[in-house]
């Protein structure tokens, strides 16, 4: 293969900042999926303007230019699908400000989102966003999925913290958008444009979030159900009782059965289904909600609940949810997790779509994930070593996502499209979205240089 | 003024959907603030596809379009400074649908705001934003400003429960953007994209607004402050320990002042200063916080201390905070609202700032408004009919506005920019911005049809 621009790019950044060699290559041509791509180059700035520069180059010479994170999605949204260079930003980690008065904190892309939350929780200030990865991702990748997590039911996903950004565009401009106010009206939401991006309009150099005050306690809760029909129930009833909990998450029969094995009985919920719920505020309030919760539960049928009030009992229930995955790849087989997303009423549609799909396709099934907003993780499991399960599982994928889109439901509710989601991406969007997505993306990028090979 | 596209529309659409008489035409030449100017025809959509068809005529006549919703906005907006067609959303204003399950109600623009958080209050759900005209105002003019309003503080602006939009697009392209799950990361935020955008980018058709579920209490708070630092030292003091009030309200001296003459005495508190705090959720939470607040608010010098723990005396104190804005009409000088936005360390500055401007060019200056993210509605007040008023007024403006910007402030946090900060638009934003501004607006409106004249 030859890139007669790489000796260029090479005296262009003669230092450390550029690598070629074949391990760092090897290293940056995929996440936490299966796609892989090598890059001809991986560059690792450490300001924005180099990242300005380094976009100069590109759009002189025409090389595709894919932004990573920590490289922890799930869909293969930063493999550099047609090569040229990776800009990873592992080494922009500083946090620049964190504003108490203002309810404001000013960091760098590569800033682990929980070394954020951490920091600002010092000086008693909440960021709410909290996808699982949240321990080693970054935060400018969140911002290129607009990342969710169970806290979302209550608090919204990462868009609604972002006040401001500066982004480097395809040609090398950098420019500020949006600020530091918690409010603003200022012109179109250009915020907004870049968040969820996935790399694909401008590479995000400078990343303003709004803090809230840190709620001073919380509670969780955890129930078995007999039937998944029954825990959807109680979903509805919590949320008809004026609650919006801080999470309310839900796992399906197969799923509690892989975390009784890997986890062991005692933590694990007997039934078919479990909820888990999490409430937040001040101590009083937590304390008195808990009753009324655990009353709710109980008339939908709660099984073995258990209330968690301590931080440390929290935890341990948080424990469980956060081993439903682990416990899934236990088993042995392969987890296609598919974060779908249905309207709330049809959550119990759901679990009886994914149990039929599972005798006709003879593939298991486990869904867990966020009911408060109908986004569940649907993980077909396969045994990848049996003949013949390929397009087994092809169908069964089809199968699922035409429903989804026939429910209104949504293919991604916090992974993003990637390469995982592009074939379904085409069937959910119509011919004039697809268009006005071109649109936007040529006015931003005209020579399609940003993580080309996506979803535009 | 010739306009030979006139007879042709005319025939297009014959019937009473267009309407071209003086009265008519001088009714939709305006809104709440002073510009004016007269279209050549309104148009009274009844559906979607009247709307695409208008589109598809304006821009084969290459004829301005500028919507409109109920004429409530501050800033001019809606006026179609260069004449053409104002498509007014009057005769759309069907609620379709209200889904509890779901947590999502489907509704035209026409839609009066206080109309569907009423209708959706009835199933137990809350749409939260809450802008001052709400019971004027159309959900299609919130969605074109992004509209804000006390509850904000908590709950976000409009954006955030905006879940999909159908949108005319300038060629007559209708297209549906988002969908009506909770939580969607199927390809760009073009919802985002649209929602604030002031009629520049498309026209709205239809929304799918997200709802909570609604707070079964709620709890009203007033005090009074000896000095404005004091009440702003209150705000922070509330935020610190962990209390985010779904509404967190200031006003200055002259704003009580007026207040007490129009209003009466006993309504208002004594002082320079006051603070309005709501908070709500379940009743027995509301009723342990309430007492939290209280002592908060005497400990940080609150002076006369109402709380309101019924929806009646509530509605008392939120009459107060109302009749600012009458209030200060009342003193019958003229009220420039400028509803700038600081971040929120910067409120005792802002009324320091306000105090001299005052002093320096002899006018009164009233600010009151939502303290909790910073959004302050700072009231330039002069008498007209005075000689040399003017100048005076304009650069007592520039010289607010100017410190706004230098403060990182927003020129506008929830009323945009339409004609009335065009000015400021220009200082506010990087010569980077207005273009990335131009390259959006030029690739989705490529005549520049769409309520033209105004910041791009």
């Amino acid at each position: 293969m030859t890139t007669p621009w790489l000796a260029s790019l090479k005296r262009t950044f003669p230092g450390p900042q550029l690598r070629t060699d074949e391990k760092t290559l090897a290293a940056y041509s995929s996440d936490s999926w299966f796609a892989s791509h090598q890059p001809d180059a991986v560059f690792f700035p450490r300001k924005a303007e180099d990242v300005a520069k380094l976009l100069k180059f590109a759009t002189r010479h025409k090389i595709p230019v894919t932004a990573r994170g920590a490289g922890k999605g799930y869909v293969g949204g930063c493999v550099p699908e047609h090569g040229g260079i990776v800009v990873s930003f592992e080494k922009m980690n500083r946090i620049l400000e964190i504003n108490q008065p203002d309810g404001v904190a000013v960091v760098q892309p590569g800033v682990i989102t929980g070394h954020l939350q951490t920091a600002v929780e010092k000086v008693g200030l909440f960021y709410p966003p909290d996808p699982a990865s949240l321990k080693d991702c970054f935060i400018g990748g969140n911002v290129a999925t607009n990342a969710g997590g169970p806290r979302c039911v209550k608090y919204g996903v990462t868009r609604h913290y972002i006040l401001g950004l500066q982004v480097a565009l395809a040609d090398g401009t950098l420019v500020r958008v949006g600020g530091r106010t918690h409010k603003n009206k200022s012109g179109l939401d250009l915020v907004g444009m870049f968040v969820g991006s996935e790399g694909l309009l401008g590479l995000v150099t400078e990343i303003t979030v709004r803090l809230l005050p840190l709620p001073r306690a919380r509670a969780v809760f955890s129930a078995g159900f007999r039937t998944a029909p029954q825990a959807a129930a109680a979903v509805q009833a919590i949320l008809a009782n004026g609650f919006l909990p801080s999470a309310l998450e839900v796992a399906d029969q197969f799923t509690l059965r892989a975390a009784r094995k890997h986890l062991g009985g005692e933590l694990v919920p007997p039934g078919a289904a479990c909820l888990i719920v999490e409430i937040d505020g001040q101590p009083a309030s937590v304390r008195s909600e808990a009753k009324q919760l655990l009353a709710i539960i109980r008339r939908a049928g709660g099984l073995q609940i258990r209330s968690a009030l301590t931080p440390r009992d929290a935890e341990k229930i948080w424990d469980l949810r956060r081993g439903f995955s682990m416990s899934l790849k236990a088993t042995g087989l392969t987890k296609l997790n598919e974060d779908i997303t249905v309207p709330r009423g049809k959550l119990v549609d759901l679990f009886a779509f994914a149990a039929k799909l599972q005798k006709k396709y003879g593939l298991a099934v486990a869904s867990f994930g966020h009911a408060g907003d109908g986004n569940i993780h649907v993980n077909i499991m396969v045994d990848l070593t049996q003949p013949g399960v390929k397009p087994k599982m092809h169908r069964a994928l089809d199968e699922l996502f035409t429903q989804v889109i026939a429910w209104k439901g949504a293919i991604t509710g916090e992974h993003g499209i990637g390469l995982a989601k592009l074939r379904w991406w085409k069937k959910a969007a119509s011919p004039e979205l697809r268009a006005l997505h071109r649109t936007v993306k040529l006015a931003l990028d005209p020579h399609r240089l940003l993580n080309p090979g996506k979803f535009i």
